[in-house]
């Protein structure tokens, strides 16, 4: 039995995630799901490589993560078997397993040999019922992940460009907003250390902008800003989020999900 | 032990499919759940048996598929419990079960005797928990169906009207979307078989009108069209579809559920 | 084994809720979920209150609630282990608790020993998936409950007011809307009691006022009212109801949580 993970973009009104588990129940009747996100924006790949990379680390070892986010379904792009950072994925060859590809959580990806894996009468529309289930199923059901398709070079792997924050030329460190959740925090791409780094150059907090607006208030839990103001502090994904205590960030900026942030660091002339 | 299965209009705001999942788990804490979907629009009971259609065959055989749409609770309209292709629904007697009640698919039907597996204390506005809930935790834990209540002719149970496309008058062949998934695409009730025989008696591909558009294009997989440009396909619930690639026919067509799709077989004269 | 209900205001679209499941079944396998609702308004203790009260009975004796509306994570407020009516609650010290400490249901209480439970590295924006989800996830392995922390008296956690109607100075029965569901049903926090206190005094149907609405049709069920008129009945959850048969009384009302509900008592002279 295995603990099996699902991020889709299929949403939770039609029936496509109820059909991938019964399939995979039809295979391992004592397979445990756990729900991620069914939110991913349609075909956002990038979106799913985030939610994967804040999540996957919280399962027990050897879980396996199925990743369906799919733009090119029917067409002859692969699909992928991965191991990292001793977890397992599935997933279509499009750049959602950025993160857990790097070379230091030692990947090593199979090509799923999708003709054995089909069920009969495959839908090219909906590849994560006729050829991903099938495969979870049996690898919970105890399959060795060696049947599951040659191995290949997982260099080879198709991976997103533009994920992480970078230096700028003026000095900021520069990223965006790649989530934004229900309460209306905006989740960027600067992880712990970037910020840290900052922090350490600066002596002082950095300061956070984003559509025009100065955030300086920093602190670790959104109560360290007054009611209804906004903070920067380090999110439980360990990236920079943009929070406003007892509100909406999304709100007070009207950001969009990829809106640019900037981080300064403070000078100590800086006048504000 | 069974497998579970749930199409309901309950949304998940609210506390109403966790409590028929608690009543059940009381009764049979092995019962296992699969959630289709609680977005029926209320009270719409075309929409849950195309639902059902499209998802019953993927689980495993003896699965038990509730459907709770049931704009009659409280009053005297049946429960019915059905044994039809080899799988087991209940569902309000109110033709949410059509599809499955076809002859051809042995239907076999019982009508729940409501006294004998009511909870304490029914309300009347949720039979959903206090009905229908206890009688699937009941077959889950391996009662005998036989006890649920009287075997009534399967042909007396309720079956809607107008469920399938039709040959119309002037030759096309007049369906309806009867979904509109997250990706805006729009299913109809046009069948595989409907559309095949179309394509055939043509010669070359059919094209499809709706809402005053012709969509001439036809694929197996969404990327047979240009991105953003729309095509007929069949999906993955054997029906014809309407897609964009990497869009939305929704917005596009801006369809609602209920418009008239029609299908025109290409005379060889047609002159687009 | 432990079956875990979950209420938060986390939504579904983010990890969180997954998480919380991955962290528990890391510790205990078996842990069975039963997801009552994720769509709490941001931080409104109150409503979650509700929500408990209206589901907790339907679970087996033993069941952990987990209850995640948390705006004052990170700070000093306390995680509460309780045991009332049979059942086991965990959750911050903020009144969301507030109905399960009715001293009638014998409420005993523990002050989670936080060092104790936390994850390593635990974050101070997600204390759902870094103290209580561990500590949900040993009580569903079985752990002794003493050893969650110190007992503390019932009485000093934390209660909201103002959660029950009460009989206003003008002979009326005041409430509030507390929740409105999906099909539009405006649930109120006057209970079966109250309404019936109401109409045993009157000797006939009170009548309800809502945003200058009178509603004078009451009944059992939906189909007591004709279609497209309002009714008040009691709910399956024991409070009475503002509905619409086959409409929505919210859409018909205008109204929003926490409008005013009176139950006025009909003298015989009434002239309406």
């Amino acid at each position: 039995m295995a603990i099996i993970s699902l991020i889709t973009d299929f949403g939770t009104q039609d029936e496509y995630v109820g059909l991938m588990k019964a399939v995979i129940l039809g295979i391992d009747p004592a397979a445990v799901f756990v729900d991620i996100s069914h939110s991913i924006d349609p075909q956002d790949a990038a979106q799913a490589a985030f939610m994967l990379e804040s999540s996957y680390r919280y399962f027990p070892a050897g879980s396996v993560h199925v990743v369906v986010v799919d733009p090119g379904v029917g067409t002859d792009r692969a699909i992928l078997y991965l191991e990292s950072d001793r977890q397992r994925f599935l997933a279509p060859d499009n750049g959602v397993l950025s993160f857990v590809l790097a070379p230091d959580r030692d990947p090593r990806c199979r090509r799923l040999d999708a003709a054995a894996f089909a069920r009969t009468g495959v839908s090219p529309t909906f590849h994560g019922r006729d050829l991903i289930a099938p495969a979870a199923g049996r690898l919970s059901k105890g399959l060795n992940p060696g049947q599951l398709g040659p191995e290949i070079d997982a260099r080879s792997a198709i991976r997103l460009d533009g994920l992480k924050a970078v230096r700028a030329a003026d000095g900021s460190l520069r990223g965006r907003v790649v989530h934004m959740d229900r309460f209306g925090n905006l989740v960027t791409n600067i992880d712990a250390a970037a910020w840290q780094r900052s922090a350490t150059r600066a002596g002082r907090s950095p300061w956070v902008e984003i559509n025009g607006r100065r955030i300086t208030c920093t602190g670790r839990t959104y109560a360290d800003a007054a009611a209804g103001q906004p903070l920067a502090l380090i999110g439980s994904r360990g990236y920079l989020e943009i929070a406003v205590n007892a509100g909406s960030a999304q709100s007070l900026t009207n950001a969009r999900k990829g809106d640019i942030v900037r981080v300064w660091e403070q000078a100590d002339g800086d006048g504000f």
